[in-house]
C-alpha cells in the first residue's frame, strides 16, 4: 500500500491506529489488573474476552520497540496523526457515523476496499479473519445489509453468529437494556455489527463495548457503511471525487443515505450538488447550511433532465411510503414526479452513472438496467468490498 | 466415474457440461467487454462477481486445448450430448424443474450422490467447496429443506448465508422485485438456493442470475430436489428402476411430490404405477395422459391392501388440510381413508419399502417405523446426498 | 488432566465414557446389520449417519485392545464407573437434566471448561471440532442461549445449522411429532442443541436420537447448562464449593435456574442456603425437602441486608411478569421488594459476589455493575466455556 509509509510515519510520532482490542490491551498493561481492582466493572471481562484477539506478531513488535508503555499511556493525546483522530474516540475502533471520516481516512479505506475486491475475485479468497467471530445483532430485519456483512466476513475466512430479529426474540423483549445485551454478546464474539431502530443506539453500544461495533443503521440516524460505499462507488465509476457534479434525486428529507452522502462529498474540492425532489421531501436546511459553510456549491432544481445532462452522478432514491402516513395522495404525487428512465439516460453524458441505494420500486425503470451506466448493482457489490475492508481494519488494523 | 468417459466424448464433439460460471466466462471471452459495452446490464457485474469461481485448473485446461473460443461460441447448439441438453438452457447451470432430467443425467447425478454418501460417512468430510458461499433465500420458511441444503454445503466445506423469512424481512416487503433481489444477492454469494411462494419464481431468478440457482420449491410449482431424492431412494432401496411397481397413495391432486415422481418414473422401462387416493384428491388428468403417452402402465385403485401386496414401493403422502378450505368434513374423510399400518406391512413383500416425503401425521402409524422396510427417514437422509451432489456439480462441474 | 487417570482406571474395569456415537457403533458391531434386520427401525439410519463421527484413533485403540466386542455388549451394565453412570442412560451421551451430575462429574466438566477458557483466550482458537455440525433446534427463541452455544461450537472449529423459531416455521407447524423432527435433523448434523416449550421434550428427543442431544431449556422443566455454568462460576469466583453460603433471591417459585442450582449445591459439604423472596414466589417444598434430606442447611429470610452480609454469593433473579397473569399489583409489589444496589454491596464481604442468570431488569441497579464483585457478565461468559466443554465431551469424549 502506497499509503502505508505515511501511516508508519504517524506511528513513530504518536500512535498507530491499532484496533480497539489492542488499545484495551495497552490500557490494561498500564493498569495491571487483579481480581478486584476498582474501576469499570466490565474491564476485566473485556480483558478476558479479548486477549485472544491480539495478533502475536503485532504484540511482539510493540514489545521489541520498547515503546509499548509510553505509547499506550498517551493513546488519547495523539495529535500527529490527524487522519485517524477524528473525534479521537474512534480511530476506527468502531464505525458509528459519517462524521468519523475525512478524506485521508476515506482514501485509506478505499485503498483497502480495492485490495478486497482483488481477494474476492480470486478463488479461494482469503483466510485473514480465520478464527474471528462476528455477531450480527439486528433489532430490525434488513436482509440485504445483513447478508452483505456476513458475506464480507466469510469471504475473509471469518465466522458469523446471526440474529435477525433481536427486538422480538432476544432478551430485549423481556426488558433488558441494550448495554446489558452488548456486554453479553461481546463475550461470545470479536466484533458486533448492529442495526437498531433508535438513533444513537450504536454510539451507546460502542461506549460500553470492549470489542468493535459497526453501525449497520440506527433508525433515522446513521448508516455509515452505506455512505462509505456510495462515495467509493462514485470514485470507482467516475474516477475522481474532486470536481464532480452529483444530483441527489427523490426523497431528500427522510433519506439518511443522501444526507450522509452530501456530508461526505463536502470533504472534496469543487464539488457541485443538485437537489431534485418533490417539495414535500426536499433536503433539510441543516445539510444546506453545512454545505455552504464548507464552500460546496449546491442548488435546488425541478428539472431532472437539465440536471441529468450536466451531472457525473444521478443518485436516485426511493420515496418512502411509510413517511407519508395517511396522505397517500401526496405519496403518489411525489413518487411519480422524478423517474429515471430511457429519456434521462439519453441526455446523460457517456461517462455519467445512475446510482441508487436499493431497493428500488419504479423510480428507475427496468429498461435502464441494460445500460452500462446503471451502476446500482455494482454499487451494492461495492458494499461488500467496503465491509470487508472495515472488518479487516477493525480486527487486524491497517 | 464410469460415465465420465462418455461425458468426455461429448465434450470433444460439442460442449462439456461446465458450470454456469464457466459458461459466462466463455461468453464474455467471445465478447471482450469494456466498461460501457451495450448489452445486458448485468453481464459486467456477473463477470466481476464470478471470475473468482473459475477453477484455475479447468480454465488452463480449456486454454491448453485451444478449443476455448470455438466451444463457447456454440454453447447453445450442442446436439451431441443429449443427456445434458434437456431444454438446453440448463445443462446443470441451474436446478429448476423435473423436466431438466432424463435417465442418463439422473444416473450420473445418482453416481455423484453415492460418492457423497461415502464422503459424509467419513470424518472429517470433504473440503471441496471450501471458499464457496451458498445463499439460502427462502420466501417461505421450510426448516427441513433449508437445513438439508445447509448441511450439504457445510459437509463439503462450503459456507452459508441464511435467510429464512425473506418475504417478511427483506426488501421484498418494500416492493423490490425478485429480479432485483437476485441481482443483489448474487453479488454476495456463489450459488442461491431459493424457495418461493409463486410458481415459476425460480425460473425467473435463473433467467437473470449469473450464478447457479437451485429451486427448493416454488409454491404449487416444482420441487426438483425432492423428485431427485425420491427416485434415488427407490433405486437405492429396491436396487433398480426399470420394471418397478410403485403405489402413489394419499393426496395426488395437490402433491407436487407425487406428480414429479410420476413424471420421472416415466423415463424408465416397464414401470407400473398405482394411484390410491380419496376421490377428492385423485391424480389429475395431465399426468395420466403423460404416462400413457410414454407407455407407462397405470391404474387407479381403492384397495390399498391389494396394491401394497404387489408393489415394490408404497409412496404415502400427507393429506394437506389447507387444501380443503371450509370443508373439514371432506378433509377428515380423506385423511383417514388410506393409512399405512402393520396390516399393510404384513401384506407387503419382503423387499418392498414404504416411502413418504415427510412431514407425516398419522397416515403412517408409528409402529411402522420399527420395520426395516420403513424407508422414509433414509429417504430424508438421501436428500442430503442428492443436494451435496448438486452443489458439487453446479459449482465444480462433473 | 489430573483426573484422567482415574477415568482410565474406570475404563479398565468397565466402560470408558465414550460418546453416544461410539456406543452406537459398538452396539451395531455386536448385531451385524444387513438391509432388513428386524429391530429398531432407526438403528440403520443411525449407523449410516454416524459412522463418520467415530474418531479413527479411538476406534483402532478399541480394536487393538481386543476388548471391543466384550465391552460393547455390556455397555448398560457398567457399575465400576459411578461418576459416569448416573442414571446409566446418559453417561454424557446427552445433557438433559441436573440429576445427571454428581460432584465427580461436575469437577471433571469444570476442568475441561477451564481448558476451554485457555483455548478461547488464545488466537486463533481451536479446530478440534472441525468437520462437526451442530444443529440448534429452538422451538422458542432464546437469542442469548443460542448465540452462546453457537459461539462455543465455532470457537472449537465446528459448524452450525440454525433454526430459531422451529415452532412456527418448521414441520412442527404442520403437526409433525418431535420424534420425527429429531430423526430427520439427526441425519443432517452430529449433535442437536434443543430448546422446547414443553417439559420433558429433551428427554423424548434423547430417547429417539442416535446423536447427542443437549437440552437448552425445556419449558418449565430443566436448563442444565445454566445450572452447570452457575456452579462453575461460584467455584471460579469464590474458589470453593464446600462450605459456601449462598443467598437465592427473587422469584424462587418459577425460576428453574435457582431450583437446579439448589439441587446441585446439595452435592457439596457444609453448604448453607438462604431463600430471600416475596411470599408469592417462595421456594417450593420439594426442593426444601430435598435439601433437608441431603443434610443441607437452609433458611428463609426476609432480610436481604443481613443475608448479604453473611453470604459468599448473592444470586439474584428476575421476577417474571408473565407468571402473575392479571395480578399486576402482586407483580409490582414482588418486583420492588428485594433489589441489589450499592447499599447491599456495602454490607457484602470483599470476596463475595453478585450473580444473576440474566437478563436483568432493575432487580440489580446499574451502579452495581462497576463493582468488581458484580460477577454476572463473567457468569454469562462462563456459559461459553461450559458449553465448549460439553460439546467437546459429547463429540470427542474425555
Amino acid at each position: 500500500m502506497a499509503i502505508s509509509s505515511s501511516f508508519f510515519a504517524c506511528s513513530l510520532q504518536g500512535s498507530v491506529a491499532a484496533p480497539k482490542t489492542l488499545n484495551w490491551y495497552k490500557e490494561l498493561s498500564c493498569n495491571p489488573s487483579n481480581l478486584f481492582f476498582k474501576q469499570s466493572g466490565c474491564i476485566k471481562s473485556m480483558y478476558q474476552s479479548h486477549s485472544r484477539l491480539l495478533p502475536h506478531s503485532i504484540l511482539s513488535k510493540w514489545e521489541q520497540t520498547d515503546r509499548f508503555d509510553r505509547i499506550q499511556c498517551h493513546s488519547l493525546e495523539v495529535e500527529t496523526a490527524p487522519s485517524f483522530s477524528i473525534g479521537k474516540k474512534f480511530q476506527l475502533d468502531d464505525i458509528i457515523e459519517a462524521q468519523q471520516f475525512n478524506r485521508d481516512i476515506l482514501s485509506a479505506i478505499f485503498e483497502v476496499a480495492n485490495d478486497m475486491e482483488k481477494i474476492e475475485n480470486n478463488y479461494p479468497g482469503s483466510q485473514i479473519l480465520k478464527g474471528y467471530l462476528m455477531a450480527t445483532l439486528f433489532y430490525e430485519p434488513s436482509t440485504r445489509t445483513r447478508l452483505s456483512f456476513e458475506s464480507a466476513m466469510k469471504r475473509l475466512g471469518g465466522e458469523v453468529l446471526t440474529t435477525e430479529n433481536a427486538r422480538e426474540f432476544s432478551s430485549a423483549a423481556k426488558g433488558e437494556t441494550l448495554e446489558d445485551t452488548i456486554r453479553t454478546v461481546e463475550g461470545y464474539s470479536d466484533i458486533i455489527v448492529m442495526r437498531h431502530f433508535e438513533s444513537g443506539a450504536a454510539k451507546r453500544a460502542a461506549a460500553i463495548a470492549g470489542i468493535p461495533i459497526i453501525n449497520a443503521g440506527d433508525g433515522p440516524g446513521q448508516h455509515p457503511t452505506q455512505a462509505l460505499l456510495d462515495v467509493y462507488t462514485i470514485e470507482r465509476e467516475v474516477g475522481k471525487l474532486d470536481g464532480i457534479k452529483v444530483a441527489l434525486v427523490g426523497d431528500l428529507a427522510n433519506g439518511r443515505t443522501v444526507r450522509s452522502l452530501a456530508y461526505l462529498l463536502a470533504k472534496y474540492q469543487d464539488v457541485r450538488i443538485y437537489f431534485v425532489s418533490p417539495d414535500v421531501v426536499e433536503m433539510k436546511d441543516d445539510i444546506k447550511a453545512y454545505l455552504t459553510s464548507q464552500g460546496v456549491e449546491w442548488e435546488e432544481s425541478s428539472d431532472l433532465m437539465e440536471v441529468a445532462s450536466e451531472c457525473d452522478v444521478v443518485y436516485q432514491t426511493r420515496i418512502q411510503k411509510e413517511r407519508f402516513g395517511e396522505r397517500l395522495d401526496l405519496y403518489e404525487e411525489a413518487r411519480g414526479k422524478y423517474i429515471v428512465d430511457q429519456a434521462v439516460l439519453d441526455v446523460m453524458q457517456k461517462h455519467a452513472v445512475v446510482m441508487h441505494p436499493l431497493p428500488r420500486l419504479d423510480e428507475i425503470t427496468v429498461e435502464v438496467d441494460r445500460d452500462p451506466r446503471a451502476a446500482y448493482f455494482r454499487q451494492a457489490k461495492n458494499g461488500l468490498y467496503i465491509r470487508m475492508a472495515l472488518l479487516k481494519l477493525l480486527l487486524l488494523g491497517w
